[in-house]
């Protein structure tokens, strides 16, 4: 089975980095709990939103993030069974795209270069699986999909879901 | 149509680059005709071939490569028609993804970033041509396939060819 895993909000948390980021900048106390259904500059007053679209657009944001909890262990599994690709739509962000491969070698060595895609639309990817936090990415893959529970994503109900990576062990392990 | 461009060889000529490099540095007169058929560093004496194989490492070597002759207006005509990829096997050399961007903002900035891939193996893409220089790529596609000449395919025999994009734009256009 050929796997397609995102990265930002499936193993990396650049979610709480905005949090983390935003709350210490502006002295603010934003939790994760506010921010079901919403981006997270949606979770911000007017004025303070637009500092928040552009920590994507900083050195060293994606160098940064943390793992999210237990991917490493199962995505390790996972790679032993079946062809795992790491599928990002980094494009966007030229900065970003060496920063996500140091992070890579750092924390999924097991992944080598030659499953390591940074992209924009991921329509033309061809696989079995993907595993998504965005509308966009999901609805256009032909196969399997399962989106993975992003504060930004708790209201959709398009897709199979997956809310840790416990549960994608669960599912596929 | 979905069709994938690679970026070494077909539309950046890195093989030049290596003759180049090789001829400045090692004061010789290596020419492209001495070349069909070969990798640039089996061209070389054998104690000179590391020198080659490591220019790819190099910081600035992708950033400097020309542009293979045509290949801005074709794809900028076949762009216009179809959904043109670029899709570089670059996640081998990390220095090179930033470089990689960087020149086709400046030589390709009619393919938007949502339609450039940084990856590894390519039999994930999915679409209906592909045009590359490697076997190995073209030989997993699942759709038409061109190989575009570069001196080291010279004796490959296995696929439709395109010498230069005066032949694409024939073909396609």
């Amino acid at each position: 089975m050929t796997i397609f895993v995102d990265m930002d909000e499936v193993i990396a948390d650049a979610y709480m980095a905005h949090i983390d980021i935003y709350n210490q900048e502006f002295n603010a106390n934003l939790q994760l709990k506010d921010c079901f259904g919403k981006e997270a500059w949606q979770c911000v007053p007017v004025e303070h939103q637009q500092s928040i679209k552009l920590h994507t657009h900083r050195v060293g944001f994606f160098k940064d993030l943390k793992v999210i909890p237990d991917s490493q262990e199962v995505l390790r599994e996972l790679s032993q069974k079946h062809e795992v690709f790491i599928a990002s739509a980094a494009m966007e962000f030229p900065q970003s795209l060496r920063e996500k491969s140091d992070w890579l070698d750092e924390f999924f060595p097991f992944i080598p270069w030659q499953k390591r895609i940074l992209c924009g639309d991921k329509f033309i990817l061809k696989g079995d699986l993907l595993i998504d936090d965005r509308s966009k990415n999901l609805k256009n893959f032909d196969g399997r999909t399962i989106m993975f529970t992003s504060p930004h994503n708790t209201n959709t109900t398009d897709f199979e879901r997956a809310d840790t990576w416990k549960d994608i062990a669960d599912k596929l392990l």
